[in-house]
C-alpha cells in the first residue's frame, strides 16, 4: 500500500467502500463541494491533518478534500467510535494515511495523533483539540515560525466545549495559530441541533423502550435549539408536553408555542418521560424523582451525563435497582419503578444512530468550506477563535437548498437598494 | 412439571418472566381487568383455548384469564413469532399448558393445535382461525350438540382477513358457535391502527435507514385510519406530506386537513419517502418507479406485501439491486437508486417492534372483555360472528383512562334526559 | 315583475346582484353542478317550494335549482336573517317567486309560508320543517293523493332538530312523503361542522374581544365534529388545549391526539377561554364560575343557547353585570370579572359572518343533489326520512376536487376485485 | 380642569374611562409594574413627555408612569388614531396634560407637540421621533446643557424606521442625549411579530373575506418573525403553507419546518392566499399577478404598502377594478379575479384591531423598564441609540409569567458555577 498507515485490517476495505458510498449517497452538498474542489483544486499543495471520529460520513469529508488537491491524514479522536472497515477503505480505496483502530488503547492512540502531527499540517481539524494540543506541546516556538512563513495557516474545531478550551488558550496567549469553531454555524445548530437530535431523541427513547409516545406526557428540560426540537418532535408524536427552563424568556417563548411550563419539581408527579437538554447539570434530582409516577422514562439529550442526578436516583433506590432491556435500568424509588436510559448518557447516540447522514453533510459542508476559508485568508488572521464567516453558513444553505432541486428568490437591485435605506 | 406442555426449554422460565413482568408492567388496562378478574372468577371451571402468538403481552392475557378461574391452553398462531422463554414461564411459572417452539415445522405445528383442541374449550381465542377451524374440521356435529349443552360457549378471533372467512362460514351454514370478531373494536382500531401504528411505522423506517424527516417529502398512499396515523406523525417530524387517495371523500379530508393531494404518478416526482397503506394492491407501480427520485425510500404499512409492486421493480432494475444495509436493498432504475425497505412486508413489523405494549394492553382488554361476555351470554348467541359490543369499547376506554388518572365528566340526570329529547 | 313577491324593496335588486356574485364566485361545486343541470335539466316542469335563509348563498343554490328547470318559489325560514337586497335580486333578476322581508312579524311570516305551500311544489327544501307543517297541517290526505299521483316527490330538511322531529312524524304514521336528511350527509359533517365551525368559533371570540390565542390555555368541552375541530384550530393559534368529555371513547381519543383532558370542575381553575360544543345542557355551572381566573372569556358553539348556564351566573354575579364591548358582557364572581359572549349563543354566528361561503357550497351542493334524487326516484320512496345517499357525498367530494384542480386516483380493475377479496 | 390640554370634549371621559378599565384588566404585566412605580416612586419629580397613539393601552401605560410619580405630557403621534374620550379620560381622570384631537390637521398637530416639547421634559417618549426631532430643531445647543446638567435625561423610541433615523442622526454626531430603541427587544420581537402578528393577520385575512383557510394553499412571503408566525398560524388553521425567500439560511429552515419553498412566480399558479412579510418592496409582481388562479387574495402584513405591486396590478386590469367588500377590491386580470386587500396596506390593523392588548402589554412593559432604566443611568449614557438592555427584557418575560401563575426553575448556586465553566 503506497500510504503509511495503522489500521486493523485493510481487508475490511470492500465493506468500508460500501458504507462510505452509502454515506456520500446521502451527503448531496458535500458531493457538490467536492466536484467544485475536483476542478478548482483550493488545496493544491496543502497538508491537511484530522482528528475525527472515523466514520463513514467523515471518509467522505476526507475524499472530498482530498479531492481539491489536499494530502490528507486523518486519526481518530476517539477510539472506540472508529470504523475499522471505513479505516481500511480510506488506506486502500482513497490512498489517505490513517491511523485509527477501534478500541486502541490509550498510548497507541497518543501515537496515532502523533503520527499525523509529524506530517507538519497546513491545516488541522480537530473534534476536542487532541491534533491542536499535540502540535503546541511540541513547542508553539516552531508554531510560530511556520505560522510567520505561511507554512501554518489555521485549523478548525468542531466542539463547544473544545472551543472554549480554545479562547481560554488565546486569552492567555499561548494560541499560536488561528480556528474556526464550527459549532456555532447558524446551518450546522439549525439542521444538528433543533432538527437532527430532535429527531434522534426520540428514535432513541422509542428503540429503548418501544413506549407510546401519543398521549404521553413528555417533559422537555430546557428550550434551547435541543430542547425546542425535542418538544416539536414530541408534540408531533402526539405526546403533551410540558417545557422547564430556569430562563424566563426561554419559558414565554415556550408557553407563547403552546407548551404548558412549569418546574420540574411540579411537572416530576405529571411526567410519564422525561428528557434533559438544557447543558446544565442536576436538572433531576432526588426530591424530583421522589414525586414521579411509576414507568417514568428519564433520558438525557445533552452533551454530558450530568444532567440527571444518577448518584442521587441510585442512592434513593438502594440495591433495588436492576437492568430490564438492552440500555434500560429499572431504579425502584417508593415502590415505583424508574427506567433511566443508557445511565444519563446521550440518548440518541448510545440508543440511536446519531445524527443522519444529511445532518452531517451540512456540519461536514461547513467543516471543507471552513478549510478553504482558511486557505484563502492565508497570511491574514490573527491567532484568534473565529467564527464560522456568515457567507459560508449562505453558501451551504444554498447547496442544500440547490441539492432538494429547491429555487429560492433573488433580490432585485431595486430590492436591495430598498433594503440598504429601510432594512432591518 | 404439572402440566402437559410441549415448549423449548423450560430452563428459560426466568428470562421469561422478566420480559413478562415489563409487559405487564406497561399494560394496566389488562392487569386493572385481571385484579376484578380475580376476585369475581367469572370462569370458573371454564376451558380457555388460545392460538396466538406467543410474545410476553400475550402471557399477561394469558395469566388476566387464569387469574378469573379459567383453565388456559395456548398453542402458537405462528412458529416463527414465539418467543421460547416466555413459553417456558407460561408452563414453570403460571402451569399453563403451552405448546409451541419458536420454528417448529408444520407437522409440529399442527399436534399443537390439536393438542389444543383436544381439550374441549369452552372457549377458543383465534389469530387466524386455526383453532375454530380444527375443532370444526374434526366433525360440526360433535360442536353443535357442545353448543346445544352450553358446554361450548363461542370464541374471538383477532384478524380482519379470518373475521371475513367465519362470515363465509356462517354465510354457507357451516358455523357453528358463535364468535366475537375483535378487530373492528373502536379503541382497538384508534389505538392500534391509527396511533400505534402511525408511530411505528415511521420507527421502521428511521431505523432501517437513518433518514432526516425534517424537511423530507413524506408521500403516504391512503388516508384510512393507518394512513392518516402515519400521516400525521410524518407531519410532526417535519416533513412535508403528500397523501394518495382513490376515495374522494377521504381525499378531500386530506386535503381540509392540510396536506397536498394528487395522484401517485404525479407524487411519484417529488417523494422522497413513499409509505403505502392502503389496504390494497399495485399501488405503487411500474409507470411510478419510473419517476421517482435518486434516494427514495419505498415502505409498505398495509398488512400484505402486495402494495408495492415488487416484481416490477425488480424488473425494471434487472440485475442492478443489492442489499445496502439491513432491511434496504437497492434497485437502480434509470441509474437512480430506490430503497425498498423489508421487501415490501409490514415495515412497523419487519424493521421495528411492532406495536408497544400499550397498544397491545387496549386490544388485550378488548380480548379479554370479550370471553367474559361469551361467558355472560351463555346459551343466548346464534353461530354468528359478532362486532364487539359497545359497552366493551367503553369500558376499556374508560380502564385506560382510569390507569392514566384522568377523570372525565359523569352526565347528570338532567343532561342525559335532554340528551333523550334533542341529542345526536 | 313578472312574478308574484313580497319583497321589502325591488329597487335594492343591484345591491343583492353584488352580493349574489360574490358568494357565487366562492361557491364552484354548486356552480358546476348548475352547468350540468342547464344541460340536463333534470327539474323540467317541476315546482320547489323553499323556506330557508334568504342570503347570498341561498340565492345561489334557488338559481342553480331554476338553471335546472325548476319553477322555484322561496320563503324565509328566519325573519332575521333576511337580506332584504338578496330578496329584491331573486325577484327582478332571477324572477324566482321570493316572499321575505327582514323583521317580517309572525302573521306575515305564516303567510309567507302559506304562499309557498299553496304553489303545491314538487317537492320541498326545508330548515327547520315550516314548509312541511303547513303542507301537512292542511290536510294529509291531499298529500296522499298527491303523492300517489307522483305530484309530490318528496323533501329535504337542513337540521338535525327538523330530522328528529321528522322521525318522530314517521313514528306516528303521520309524515305522508318521503324526506331526505341532509345534516348527516359526511361531507357537510367535515366542512361544517368540522372546519367551518373551528375556524368561525375562533373567529367570533377574536372579534369580540381581541385576546391573544397563543399561550392561552384552551377548555373545549366536547370532543365531537365540532370540539374536535375548535380544538385542532385553537392549538393550531398556539394555545394550550384542554377537552372536557363524558363519553370515554372520546375522552380517550383527545387524549391521543395529545390534549389534555379532565372534568369540567377541574379545568374551570386553569382556563383562560372556554367553549362548549357538546350539543348538551348545563356543561359549565355554577360551581365552575365559581373557579374560573379573572378574565376567562366563555363562548358557546353549540346550536342551542343552554351549554353554558347563563341563569347561574347571573344568580351568582347579583348585579355585579355589565356589557364592556359589543357581544361581550362581564359577570363580577367573588371578585373576578368573567366575560360572557353574546349571551351564551352561538358564537360564530353571533360575533362573526358563520360559515365561509366554500362551506355552505358543499352544504348546498348536497341540498342540489338531493332534490334531484327525489326525482330520479319519483314514485319509489316510502313516506320515511332517508339519510343522504353515500353516491351523493361522493359525487359532492369528487367535484370540490375538481374544483380545487386535484386529481386522485382511480382504481383499476384488478384493484377493484382486490378489494371485493380482502377488503376492509 | 386642573392641568393643560387640548381634547375634542371632555364630556367623553366616562366612556374612555371604560376602555381604559377594559384595556389595563388585560395589561397584568404594566398593572404589577405600576404597583412597584406607585410604591417606590422611581420618577418623582420627572416630567415625561410622550408622543404615541392615543389609544386605551397607551393611556395605561401613561397611568403607569405617573403612578410612579412622573408628571406626563401626551401628544398623538397620528391624527388619525387618537381615540376623543380615551384623550379626555386622561385629562378628567387622571389629569395628564394630554393634546390630541382625532382627525386634527398638520398646524394643530404642530402645536400639540410643541405644547408637550415646551414642558422641557427629563424623558422623550416617541414613536417616530416627533418629539425628539421638534426638541432638536428648537437649538441643540439648549439641549446640550440640560443634558450636562442632568436636567434632560434621554429618550426612547419605539419604531425601526425611527431607531434608524436616529442611528443616522448620532452618526453625524447631531444627536443631544441617549435614546433607547425599543422595536429590537427580544420579547417584544416574539410577542408583537410572531404571536401578535401571526393571529391577527390572519384574522383581517378572514374578517374581510370570510374565507375558508382549511384545504387552502397559504403562500407567505419572507421567513423572518413576522413571515414565521403567520406560517405557523395558517398551517393551525388548516392551510397548506408555501413559503417563498430570498435569504437561504431561512428558506433552508422553512424547509426543515416542513413547509413548501419555491420562487415566488412558482408560487402564484398555485396559491389562494398570498401574504407578504418581507420588510421588502416589489415581492408581488406584474409577472406573477398573471400566474394567480380566479379568487386569489392578496394581503400585506409588512409595516409598508410597497411590498405587493398595487400600481401593476392597477395596470394590468386597467379599468376593470371595483370594490367588492369592505376592504376588498377585485382587479379582474386575464379574466381572473384577483382579491387586494386594504390597498395593500397592513392588513392586521386594516381589517382587524390590530396587536391584541396582551401584546402591548409586554411592548409598553417594555417601554415603562425603559424609562425607569434611563433614570438609573442619569448621568452615565452618551448621547447614542441603545437597544433595550438584556436585563429588562428579562424582567418583563418574568413579571408576564408570574401574571399567568406560571413559575420557572431556579438556578442553584451549582449550576450557576457548572455554567460558568462549561455554559453555552
Amino acid at each position: 500500500l503506497a500510504v503509511d498507515h495503522d489500521v486493523a485490517d485493510p481487508a475490511l476495505a470492500t465493506a468500508g467502500a460500501g458504507r462510505i458510498a452509502w454515506a456520500a449517497a446521502r451527503m448531496p452538498v458535500l458531493r457538490s463541494i467536492g466536484q467544485r474542489f475536483g476542478e478548482a483544486k483550493p488545496f493544491a499543495g496543502i497538508r491537511i491533518g484530522a482528528c475525527l471520529h472515523v466514520t463513514p460520513e467523515t471518509a467522505v469529508l476526507i475524499a472530498t478534500l482530498a479531492a481539491g488537491g489536499a494530502e490528507v491524514a486523518l486519526c481518530a479522536s476517539n477510539p472506540l467510535s472508529t470504523k475499522d472497515d471505513v479505516a481500511a477503505s480510506l488506506v486502500v480505496d482513497h490512498e489517505v494515511a490513517t491511523f485509527a483502530r477501534r478500541g486502541e488503547g490509550v498510548a497507541v492512540y497518543a501515537s496515532h495523533v502523533q503520527a499525523v502531527a509529524s506530517r507538519e499540517p497546513h491545516i488541522t481539524i480537530d473534534d476536542g483539540c487532541d491534533l491542536i494540543e499535540r502540535l503546541h506541546s511540541s513547542g508553539p516556538e516552531r508554531l510560530r515560525s511556520r505560522v510567520a512563513a505561511a507554512d501554518l495557516l489555521g485549523g478548525t474545531e468542531d466542539t463547544t466545549t473544545g472551543a472554549a478550551h480554545l479562547r481560554a488558550m488565546a486569552a492567555a496567549g499561548v494560541l499560536t495559530y488561528p480556528v474556526v469553531s464550527l459549532s456555532e454555524a447558524t446551518t450546522r445548530a439549525m439542521a444538528d441541533n433543533r432538527y437532527g437530535t430532535g429527531q434522534s431523541v426520540l428514535d432513541g427513547i422509542v428503540r429503548a423502550t418501544n413506549t407510546l409516545l401519543a398521549g404521553a406526557k413528555v417533559v422537555v428540560a430546557g428550550y434551547g435549539n435541543c430542547g425546542r426540537g425535542v418538544a416539536a418532535r414530541a408534540r408531533g408524536m402526539g405526546a403533551s408536553v410540558i417545557v422547564t427552563e430556569a430562563n424566563p424568556l426561554r419559558a414565554l417563548e415556550a408557553v407563547l408555542d403552546g407548551y404548558e411550563v412549569m418546574t420540574m419539581r411540579a411537572a416530576a408527579a405529571r411526567g410519564n418521560v422525561f428528557v434533559t437538554a438544557t447543558g446544565n447539570r442536576d436538572v433531576i434530582t432526588a426530591a424530583d424523582f421522589a414525586e414521579m409516577p411509576d414507568g417514568a422514562i428519564l433520558a438525557n439529550a445533552g452533551h454530558f451525563d450530568v444532567e440527571i442526578d444518577v448518584k442521587a436516583l441510585a442512592e434513593l433506590a438502594g440495591g433495588r435497582r436492576r437492568p430490564v432491556r438492552p440500555g434500560v435500568e429499572e431504579f425502584t424509588v417508593g415502590g415505583r419503578g424508574l427506567l433511566l436510559l443508557c445511565e444519563g448518557r446521550l440518548v440518541n447516540l448510545a440508543a440511536a444512530d446519531g445524527n443522519p447522514a444529511q445532518v452531517m453533510d451540512i456540519s461536514f459542508a461547513v467543516q471543507a468550506l471552513a478549510c478553504e476559508w482558511l486557505v484563502r485568508h492565508r497570511g491574514e488572521l490573527e491567532p484568534a477563535v473565529y467564527g464560522v464567516p456568515a457567507e459560508i453558513d449562505g453558501q451551504v444553505a444554498s447547496l442544500k437548498l440547490a441539492t432538494m432541486g429547491i429555487e429560492v428568490d433573488e433580490l432585485s437591485p431595486g430590492q436591495l437598494a430598498y433594503l440598504k435605506t429601510f432594512g432591518g
